[in-house]
């Protein structure tokens, strides 16, 4: 346990850097196929002719390789209790197969509950790509162990 | 061009009924491998230990069951532009092996642009699971074409 994150690790302020997430065209079909089905995911000739002017991953494929490079970065260091939603995830730029995604976290709120042994701790998350274009904000709290 | 639903068909207050999705644990398991390897999505004694008191699956994984349900019940046949995020998407109940989810929708806000052929439309999004819990709330905006 000793090696684990705990709540009094994450002061506001405090910046961890995640990733990288490789993007390709089999996974964003893979993705889009279950989940998000619209021609500008699952067909390049559509998407040439969308709005997105080529293929690109689904919104929530983002979301889902954020969480990824967000896990291996840091909840699965850390004393969790788990998550609790996200709030105001937004694309930003589309994220097309050959990005290489990384995300930079910053701890905006931490504040120690009174009466149990946990924390909860909110981390603005930005994900670039090798362009250095944020590709999605959003915002996610965590619940952490006290130390 | 004219069977598709545009702006014009989404006032507010305009209620749509999406889904049903049924959750197997084989694509719970699936989903968190790739993008949420947390114990209690992949490791069902280690999910009966922790908070949740029972596998369950990811958040996003939640959220992408979600956008099956939307894409199939209103985006594909919508005049659609796209998407453009999503307003604090919460997880209220997990997501249980088993569970048969369905998607209520309510238009809350539409608005139409005054210099283009589109207007912006925003869905109030309950996921209620077969027990009529409310399983994820969400509010998801959309660019639709004009009629």
């Amino acid at each position: 346990m000793s090696d684990l994150l705990h709540f009094e690790d994450f002061p506001v302020g405090r910046k961890f850097a995640c990733g990288p997430y490789e993007v390709t065209k089999e996974e964003i079909f893979e993705f889009a196929g279950a989940f998000d089905p619209q021609p500008h995911h699952l067909d390049e000739e559509a998407a040439k002719k969308s709005m997105l002017g080529g293929l690109s991953a689904s919104g929530w494929h983002v979301c889902a390789m954020t969480m990824r490079m967000f896990a291996d970065g840091i909840i699965l260091k850390t004393a969790n209790r788990g998550g609790a939603g996200a709030r105001e995830a937004c694309w930003m730029k589309p994220v097309r197969p050959g990005d290489v995604l990384r995300l930079e976290v910053e701890v905006v709120d931490a504040k120690a509950s009174q009466s149990k042994h946990i924390g909860f701790v909110t981390f603005d998350c930005r994900v670039f790509n090798q362009r250095e274009q944020v590709a999605l904000v959003s915002m996610t709290p965590i619940v952490a162990r006290r130390a």
